[in-house]
């Protein structure tokens, strides 16, 4: 039997289907939720409230971390307490793992819902052999009587499930309406407007359902951009794209269908359909862009990689393939560049670039990065190639940030700490866990100020192939050990590398220098793992005050739901699209230069 | 080889392919020439110049009918002249068949261009790496630079369709426009602004190629309604797609594919394709609006018979799969009513209603008649139930007015004369040719009052079922005679009394007698084959004076090429569908009088 937790305050539900630990429900539902000691009921840091639900008695470990009042006000531990009806969990900010940006960000800027998508219900005056006035034309007079909607229009698909909606509900229907557009029809009583909201990743694709009356998300989930088939790289999904143009019809169907079953499967949570999408916002690199979009992508795979367009597009939802009501648009943001796409201009909207005018910077790690600098009134972004290394390719036991991965690495008295996402043992690294432990490596001096391993510290020792590598988990039990080797350091280095030169060549452009920089912005869970203090003892990132240094979280995912429910975001961020000076930092006099020397550990270090 | 031959002033072109005689062509062409005799040479009624091409000498019958001066100044029989080239044909308008309305009434309202639709040519700046600025930009700057326009717009297929033709043509394009938006673009060269107008009639679509910057009709066909197959009738084609969706499908995608087949026909003598036109207009009755633009068909099968609506709609060109520039719309103008089409709006604007304020009738007969009434600014219109008669249905010789059919009867001093349609032996008999036979056999005595024919009389017979027959041709060589019989003469009176009932319901609902009506129009081809002394005879029309009746021709199709042309005919035409009062005859207390009274003949006939 399936159920429904829903996490507050930021009213994400999780649909599930049995008895399981509200810590597992807030990392599938991506509800942010801190876990420390990966769920082993140690840390006592992943502190919630059961406010709506009935869990079984605290365990011995909870009893251990919370006091009696506490365990009678309903506070747990996410990772001991397991729940297996509907139930309401309060997150509070102590135990949130990211700065919820639709959130707090939400008191500084107005992300009320604009509402120009609505849904009224209509009682519309049945035809008569007298009175053979059109479907349309009925309808139209029932919204001037009762709406004071001069002349609502009506596009083809919309026109059909009007006349289909009207004569299986005896004339009472409920008419979804943008401006004065009517965009559906329901029979019967109106449901709630909905909306859709998608961060197109490379990898992941992340909805979200949101109430486009409240602009409260009410459903999310994560699937995998099936795209990954045809190579897990934006290049070679372009270059698939590129052998064969069935091929390129084939990706943009395929993201298109996953993302109609995330849509079925979050409208599913309220008794509802995808048709009953009333908008829909996308976000992506403009690679996923274009792919999802149907565009031709022959130019973002040669250079100067240009895009299609640089301004948004509203498209039909059915034009993409995506299932929403008959009228239902599809919102793109503007893609800034060839490889700067929409999900860098929404997470710069998300992190309140351009509202106001401090020195900021802003970075997304990936395969390629986004990193944006504003100063005053400017705004420059950039891309630097920085290779998968960050997401655990090219690493010897790398993997993406998911159950298993090493996180977090302290090392101390010649003791080596690591922290596993879920818990349990390592499998292997993820991109905050690398940063890490390097950073922790050169501390302890297992590492040398030019990046060698020094032999004949404790740990190093020779791989079969006479390769240096330091073990961080000790293998055992048929389990592999996870250990970082020197061509690992090497790989992490030239990645940070291409980073650090983005940053310095946009600060060396705006003239900007550390001291003055008073916001750094992480996007992403990579983010929200990366302990400032390891990137900037690596000097991925220059050193600034580490309260400076702040993990947006989802920003792309919020600044999408922000364009979603209000369109006055969309100006916002259509404004903003077309202040970011993009620089292409391959042309800037001097790259070799910073790239080597952003590939250095720093002298101090 | 095929060869093209021009028609004038008309502008219709016909593709050939082998040698054919000039009024063959015009027959295919749909040009309008008249053809008393049937093209046997002996009436000399269809005089045309021969103005570019290369004919045969002229033959023995020309000889006989033209004078020196004439055939030195060009002047030929149509019917006898072949051509096996180019050439240009003028129609003098002694020879034209119908009142080109297209032309005639051009002279009065403004069906000049509008222009909103129209190609420039653009160099535009090829990107590099330090100028990423996206395909649409750099296309909007030189907009903006060379043609003045602040923002323009595209669409997603349009932008694919750019980014290809920027690249293909080394960034010299032709951009196609509508307003401010980007609806097409083309590598090199500017080709002609073109668009397609459509009449799809249950049976016939009549297509034809514009010119929309000048407004000249630059090529015309007629391909049959391949949904023919599914049902001759409107009513049988509503009942197939409401058997399942998926034959609904089926036949919107081939009369799709029929108007795509033509549109690459009629573009092909351009050396072009259908993705240049930059415009279609379609008009057609309301079943087959409904069942192109794949709306719900199932109220218009069942009383009341609603429309989905009384208004215009817009649609992309592939939306409903027509192959057009990426941003083309279809315009389909607004049906009136469940049993008034688009088609009877366009019939009445090229006819002139509404833009001057005489007394007026305007009838365009079909299985269902629709009728219209003006006086002063009311404008009424109805459709009745006139069955198939004229369109040969239930007639036993009956058939369309095509090839082999006779059209024309005259009987004096016991004589039956007959025009066959194409010369040679008739085959059957059309709408006009019944009604021709009718008047005169009422004139000849052959028919009483009552309608019954009179045993006796010369040529009346009895059939094998004792059905009283008269022959009109006799058979002979295998071929079998061509008569009238008693039940026939019974179906074409109730035809008559569905009409005329329309008519005396209109009159009186407006309070108009038959001597205020200042014009009675008829549309369509059935209208110019009519002569009004039959039509009057056996009362089908209302007495009035013989000049006042005159033959519109093809007006639905003159209408939808003034639409396509001119958003100023858009918005007349709009204004007129919103002025025309739509009259249910059923319900009219005293229909069944009405009716009765319509199918008499009258009393001094």
């Amino acid at each position: 039997m399936s159920f429904t937790i829903d996490f507050q305050p930021s009213g994400i539900r999780l649909l599930c289907d049995g008895p399981l630990a509200i810590a597992e429900a807030a990392r599938r539902a991506g509800a942010g939720l801190r876990s420390v000691c990966g769920g082993k009921g140690v840390c006592g840091k992943c502190l919630v409230r059961i406010e709506r639900g009935d869990p079984l008695p605290p365990s011995a470990a909870e009893r251990h971390h919370l006091s009696a009042e506490q365990l009678a006000g309903g506070w747990r531990l996410a990772c001991r307490v397991m729940v297996s009806a509907n139930a309401s969990v309060y997150i509070p900010p102590v135990s949130a793992l990211e700065v919820q940006v639709a959130q707090t960000e939400g008191a500084e800027v107005s992300v009320a819902p604009t509402g120009e998508v609505r849904i009224v219900p209509l009682a519309v005056a049945p035809p008569t052999l007298a009175d053979q006035v059109a479907d349309l034309e009925r309808v139209r007079a029932a919204l001037r009587r009762e709406q004071g909607i001069g002349e609502a229009r009506a596009g083809l698909a919309t026109l059909g499930a009007l006349r289909t909606a009207l004569r299986s509900s005896g004339w009472r229907v409920a008419i979804a309406l943008r401006g004065d557009e009517i965009i559906g029809a329901y029979p019967g009583a109106a449901p709630p407007p909905l909306g859709l909201a998608v961060d197109v990743g490379t990898t992941k694709l992340a909805c979200y359902l949101v109430d486009l009356q409240s602009g409260q998300t009410l459903a999310a989930t994560g699937v995998m951009n099936p795209q990954i088939a045809y190579g897990e790289d934006v290049m070679s999904r372009l270059e698939a794209a590129l052998v064969e143009p069935a091929k390129a019809t084939r990706l943009q169907q395929e993201v298109a269908q996953a993302i109609n079953g995330a849509a079925a499967e979050l409208t599913a949570t309220l008794g509802l359909m995808p048709e009953h999408l009333l908008d829909i916002c996308l976000v992506g690199n403009t690679a996923m862009h274009h792919l999802l979009a149907g565009l031709p992508v022959q130019p973002l795979a040669v250079s100067p990689f240009v895009a299609a367009l640089n301004s948004s597009l509203s498209v039909g939802a059915g034009q993409l393939g995506l299932r929403a009501a008959p009228g239902a648009q599809a919102y793109l943001p503007p893609p800034i560049a060839g490889f700067v796409g929409s999900d860098h201009l929404a997470f710069l909207l998300a992190a309140g670039f351009g509202r106001s005018e401090p020195v900021r910077l802003g970075i997304d790690i990936g395969t390629n990065t986004e990193i944006a600098l504003q100063t005053g009134a400017r705004i420059v972004s950039c891309s630097t190639a920085s290779g998968p290394a960050f997401e655990g390719a090219h690493i010897r036991h790398g993997m993406r940030a998911a159950p298993g991965a090493i996180e977090r690495v302290a090392i101390a008295g010649g003791e080596v700490r690591c922290d596993v996402i879920g818990g349990g043992s390592a499998a292997g690294i993820c991109g905050s866990g690398v940063i890490a432990a390097l950073a922790e490596m050169r501390s302890a001096g297992i590492i040398n100020a030019r990046g060698r391993m020094v032999a004949g510290m404790p740990g190093v020792m020779r791989e079969d192939d006479d390769m240096p590598a330091f073990t961080l988990a000790p293998g055992g039990e048929g389990r592999r050990a996870v250990c970082i080797t020197q061509h690992d350091i090497d790989q992490v280095l030239l990645a940070k590398g291409a980073i650090r030169a983005g940053i310095d060549i946009l600060m060396d452009h705006l003239g900007v220098e550390p001291a003055r920089i008073e916001e750094v912005v992480i996007a992403g869970a990579f983010g929200s793992y990366l302990d400032p203090r390891h990137a900037m003892g690596i000097g991925l990132l220059p050193s600034v005050p580490l309260e400076r240094v702040w993990a947006a979280g989802n920003a792309a995912s919020a600044g999408a739901r922000m364009m979603l429910a209000s369109s006055a975001c969309r100006r916002e961020a259509e404004a903003l699209a077309g202040r970011i000076e993009y620089l292409e930092v391959t042309v800037v006099p001097g790259f070799n230069r910073y790239f080597s020397q952003g590939a250095r550990l720093p002298a101090g270090s």
